[in-house]
């Protein structure tokens, strides 16, 4: 299998990119194809034992940075390494494209039929899913790719969610929800209270209008949103995850009993947060684009990017893009 | 002052809604009047000792539920004390009124001209807002009262939000934001982008689009968002909170160790709860209806009560309605 990964796609590029496609490449043994800057990339991988492994450069003389458009480095950078790397993927010199970059841009890109890869015959709009980062490891679908909306779009998000759930993690029959302002039928905006009806008729293992109390305790496996509420969800969840163990630590340490209490609890603090952290899990997968693309955290440290490869190697395996075509044609 | 209690609002009612009242009268020296069932409120009363208090009843032989759809208690209950609550705020009776009851079904009534109170001319729709218990105290509107909202809705959450805590809280010029799915402009649903310019051109103390990390750390007093979103946001951090305390709470007993630690650090933990606990903040004031309404929440005990009540007195105190009709007109 050949995974490529963006060199020059996380914030502290191109350092955690390389040092996360030569771990990956240590411990799935495949060929990792790094795009980017050729001499950057040099200078990284000589750092690094490579020894015995397949790791491969190719050069692209353009880099997307998080402040670009979308919109715009489609046309003015059309040899940025999301370019580049999308296009081994489409020309079938690579079976995935792992970029912890622009997400806009990779998105932007991906979906471009002559640039990219387009999308599966019969996806209205790709979706970009997240497994949660908590103990249940719920999938929220959409997670940002699309902010406006239309129910049908809602509907291809919970199957596309619930063939992911099924093929990645053998889930059978995954349990299905859509993400409301409450659990009665009828709650909701305009595009809630279309878009329920639709999945209720779809076939999935659709159990109504979920709140995120219901998306945080199991209920689900599959929770369907529409971009600009997943990503308000997400970020509201990083937010307050943080804001807690800030004033949980300011609290512990303002008093001489708390802080040693503190201190001997700390082990505990270090599980929690690392249950909590969204480098565990990966990146996000674009689904409903005709090949499989994984999307990191800019933050992605060398971890995050290697743990992003093994997901984006599952889903070559599994063959995510045949499922999801099949679900679709239905 | 003449303050109106529902005491068939909150989930437990009439206990929580009674004993609040009580201690409102005694913290305040107001007079407060409970509306509800008369038995059930008397023989409540008759748990506390309300020598000096005043107190008084007014009987309404109907309840709304938290099942009852909004749209159907308008006709079906039309003695409900929720009914008659805000009539004898319409009827110039009372000075505010004050509900943990059925958010839905208290907007509905307070939004009639008949029944309720109608709107401050001008208002196209009344925003409900929730001060965020947390230490910046931000406040966010719409919470929850509109899901489907339009450009100008959003502007006018703005100006009634930035009145609200000018006036209640002597805040010159509040610092107000937009929620949106980044920062930069240009990002967002259709209706963030058109609801961006017309809060700029506003005259506001308007900073841009927010993400919930801003919301959090104080870059703004006012945080402005629909009523879907605004529910999603604090659902989430709400469900977040309590899945980091268990989580936390469970991983420091997992090991004798982190126990022994927890036990010491105990009191920070109490301390960090009561700093996220909502009853702490009071209710929900609907800033747009013709007179003060604040709606608790229906889990509401009686010192929750007891603040909602607080807050309602400090609305009229400071005559909000009167500064909206006039910020409104301009």
């Amino acid at each position: 299998m050949r995974i490529v990964v963006d060199a020059m796609g996380s914030d502290d590029n191109p350092e955690p990119d390389v040092a996360g496609a030569v771990m990956a490449a240590r411990e799935f043994g495949e060929t990792i194809i790094l795009v980017g800057d050729q001499a950057q990339i040099e200078a990284e991988l000589a750092k690094h034992d490579t020894a015995g492994l397949s790791l491969e450069i190719v050069a692209a003389s353009q880099a997307v940075t998080m402040r670009d458009k979308p919109s715009e480095v489609i046309k003015s950078k059309p040899n940025s390494s999301i370019h580049v790397g999308l296009r081994l993927v489409k020309d079938r010199k690579a079976n995935a494209f792992v970029s912890a970059g622009n997400t806009g841009a990779v998105l932007a890109v991906a979906m471009l039929r002559q640039v990219g890869l387009g999308r599966i015959p019969g996806v209205k709009r790709p979706g970009m899913g997240v497994i949660f980062p908590i103990k249940e490891r719920p999938f929220l679908i959409d997670n940002g790719a699309n902010a406006d909306c239309k129910p049908e779009y809602l509907l291809q998000f919970g199957l596309m969610g619930s063939l992911y759930m099924e093929c990645m993690l053998d889930i059978a029959k995954p349990r299905v929800g859509l993400i409301s302002n409450g659990e009665e039928e009828g709650k909701g905006t305009t595009l809630i209270k279309e878009a329920g009806p639709l999945l209720a008729a779809s076939g999935l293992n659709y159990i109504g209008n979920i709140e995120p109390k219901e998306f945080l305790n199991g209920a689900v496996h599959v929770a369907v949103t529409d971009g600009f509420s997943g990503n308000l969800l997400m970020k509201t969840a990083e937010a307050i995850a943080r804001y807690m163990s800030e004033t949980i630590r300011e609290e512990i340490q303002a008093n001489p009993v708390t802080a040693v209490g503190g201190l001997l609890a700390k082990p505990a603090f270090g599980r929690v947060r690392r249950q909590l952290d969204p480098h565990e899990v990966g990146g996000a997968p674009l689904l409903g684009v005709n090949g499989v693309v994984i999307i990191g955290h800019g933050r992605s440290n060398a971890f995050a990017v290697k743990q992003a490869v093994g997901q984006a190697r599952l889903a070559v395996e599994k063959n995510i893009v045949k499922a999801i075509a099949a679900g679709i044609k239905q």
